[in-house]
């Protein structure tokens, strides 16, 4: 334990700081030097952890990334129709980032001006086309209403999801969030008869 | 007609130019210079329009904040039930949103660093608080649903309004957009028997 200097100087605590940063001030326009100001260490410290800030980056949004890939992964395995698949995917991705509130919040600001943005936006795109044929595949199944393109279901259903980054604090939260999502996406607000 | 200049400089033009410049780089990164720069005239020419780029700023998002206020004005005024109103306030704000889009993306972008930022999300405070008041009157009327507490519902419910910024080009479109998100918010996207 701390094995590398004073206890909370580990990579994840570094990693944290600079989500914070990144997320606050935007990655381009924060240092290594904000970076240790803000830990209250030496940047050799951190150097000692990883070869600089887009190394930082790449650690964070790949944690958010593998998790939604982890929960599109649980997701196909879900028998039955594929509009149960869709909702155990809205779920999770919700369920996830509420647990990774900073780490998804960075990846979706992402804008692709280094190699690793550019590279996140493709893993992104990579799971939004997964949802966009789980959309597709349940309004075949005749689950999903049919005068909506499925392609803009799909964007307005994970535009809702991700919307949560600007508001949705879980310290302060009374609601069980992830069913009030699947909810008001597959059932909407309106009380019906 | 181009009193002021050669045609395309004018107040309109200088705006619209800084707008998409705010919006791609950021306003705090976006300099008098680069502004210049954009528009292929000299500072001086843009000073003869505007004091500073935080005026650019001001008249940009005001002129998203007077569109939606308008909308909820005209909301307002729809007799009937609470539910029709927010209906017509969703309508009315996607249509807003497409059709000043660049506006709309920079006063939803606004982070509150300086007056004008501030007194951005002064307003937005304010219009939000009317959707909320707005969603839990439909809901004390009985017309949503009550397993989710209405400033859930309200934030949810311009989550996904607002999530249009980051996809919908008007351009590219061939869907109604806002009877799509006004279908999926209020009936949800899966097909009742």
């Amino acid at each position: 334990m701390a094995r590398r200097g004073r206890p909370g100087h580990d990579l994840e605590s570094v990693l944290r700081c600079a989500v914070a940063l990144f997320n606050e001030r935007g990655y381009d326009r924060t240092s290594m030097e904000d970076l240790a100001r803000g830990l209250g260490i030496t940047k050799s410290a951190i150097y000692h952890h990883v070869p600089g800030k887009e190394e930082l980056l790449r650690l964070a949004v790949n944690r958010a990334l593998d998790g939604l890939f982890a929960v599109a992964d649980e997701a196909a395995s879900v028998e039955g129709r594929a509009v149960e698949r869709l909702e155990y995917l809205v779920r999770g991705s919700v369920g996830l980032l509420v647990e990774q509130l900073p780490f998804v919040t960075l990846l979706l600001r992402v804008r692709g001006n280094t190699r690793v943005e550019r590279a996140a936006l493709a893993r992104r795109r990579e799971f939004d086309r997964i949802v966009a044929e789980l959309v597709a595949e349940a309004e075949r199944e005749g689950d999903l209403r049919p005068d909506v393109d499925p392609a803009v279901t799909a964007r307005l259903l994970f535009g809702l999801v991700n919307s949560l980054i600007e508001w949705y604090r879980p310290a302060r939260a009374r609601t069980d969030i992830s069913e009030a999502v699947a909810r008001i996406a597959f059932e909407g607000i309106r009380l019906r008869a």
